[in-house]
């Protein structure tokens, strides 16, 4: 329980900085739009998971840590975004940091009400996806999921990988970490060699 | 019962592949990519009327045969997308079969949660046609609604003749292929005369 | 109850003018999609509203009043466009009659609700501004709420003015006038003198 709320903090702060810095790109959004895409990035995705799963209250309504975690993201952001930004991967070791810890959590939050398999695992990469699906469509840009290197791929790969092992009895937390560092190696692996899945019309 | 969920598979199998063959245009997108460009396509307008019909569980996260007939679409395809292409109407044709069952299963689903006929009308045409909208929204297209030939308008004419038709007793059957068949029938005539509403500027 | 009800429906026309008014500048929304927009302008706000806080039926499913003065909105928006448009201000001034009101009636049923205080703001503000942010997307723009002069700040500010009176136990009419005036006044100012919030990165 506790090592996995620390988790979920983690990832709600690697996201939030993740999202402050994908407005950087435009140079023109001020703090209010920086706050407010860093905020749908970091809880869309969990957002979402809980509309489609009639789970309430709304994760994020109940506990002002999440919220006080993406002003932290947000602040560390304005501090240090030219650190952030010279090395040119950053940006993507937080984002590859929330997916991998996103994917678990909503994969078991889902599991906790009653999803069947193939549902949690979707739940799961939604969780992990969706936050930046919606930014980018509410800043115009075609969503990394649908153009670019493995990447939901990667989380539905984890997730199901989870789940095996979960059949197999292995202890949650040990699974947790494995499931979550597969997803992280699998999309480090993809952007740095910059492998994509085939195109789906030859 | 068993009619209206055989219509409800076809109309999911329409959507998928229209939605699998709508990715093609941009020619980019991977195996993932339109995977989910035709589940959203597919479920967008049933998930987002159930949201807010507050009917949960959602359809496809109790009935595996919609993902079942989704992939079948998907994989269909793959494997005949050039034969789809190349007549240039097929998708079109797919796209109508969709929404003239999509508008009656939609309606008939918000009646008999307690709507009242003005919603139980925008329930079906959104059923229809959200989940269109929300694919074309993510691969950054003006959503086909708001631009070219009439077409939620038949999904709205369509229903109105439904709810006129079962004031007048006619046996639901008889209703539901007699209002689809219209909806179809105006789809149809409008794509081929290419007609439009009105303006609303002049 | 009456009053709110009276600001609530005046909130509705101004969104519903606003929205219609918005499709125009396209020049080629036929009636379908501008009734679509006005739509959306007017009640995605408060249905994203009640999504999250799972407050159901939706306010719109069972007040037919609120449709019939959407309906009232776009037909004084085709009747009267040209004058509207002629006076360039008259599109902002009818948007920021609908960000003041519905600021307030959002924070409110939002606190009716059970929610705590940043909640409560936030929902005001969503119920503010999110029907302009889903139409804005739906027609490819990006949202006037990243990029322009202050607006979704205006709506956060008179949240915390209307909580902090509340706090000091003013009449609760008499916040709700004050309140939406703040919010009004500094929109209005900002437009006026093209006010931004500083930029996030500089």
């Amino acid at each position: 329980m506790q090592i996995q709320y620390i988790f979920e903090m983690i990832g709600t702060l690697a996201f939030a900085i993740s999202g402050a810095l994908a407005g950087d790109e435009r140079q023109k959004h001020d703090w209010f739009g920086i706050t407010f895409i860093a905020f749908i990035t970091a809880i869309g995705g969990g957002t979402l998971r809980d509309l489609f799963l009639d789970s309430y209250p709304l994760v994020w309504f109940n506990d002002m840590n999440i919220v006080y975690t993406i002003f932290c993201g947000i602040i560390l952001s304005g501090l240090f975004y030219k650190q952030f930004n010279r090395l040119k991967t950053t940006l993507m070791l937080f984002d590859t940091l929330g997916i991998a810890l996103f994917t678990i959590v909503g994969l078991e939050k889902a599991q906790s009400l009653g999803a069947n398999n193939f549902i949690s695992v979707v739940m799961g990469m939604f969780t992990a996806v969706m936050g930046g699906v919606i930014r980018d469509t509410l800043i115009n840009k075609t969503p990394t999921i649908f153009v670019q290197e493995i990447y939901a791929t990667a989380c539905i790969l984890g997730g199901v990988i989870y789940l095996v092992l979960e059949n197999f009895g292995l202890d949650r937390n040990i699974n947790f970490i494995i499931s979550g560092s597969i997803i992280a190696t699998i999309r480090i692996i993809a952007f740095k060699f910059n492998l994509s899945l085939p195109k789906f019309y030859k």
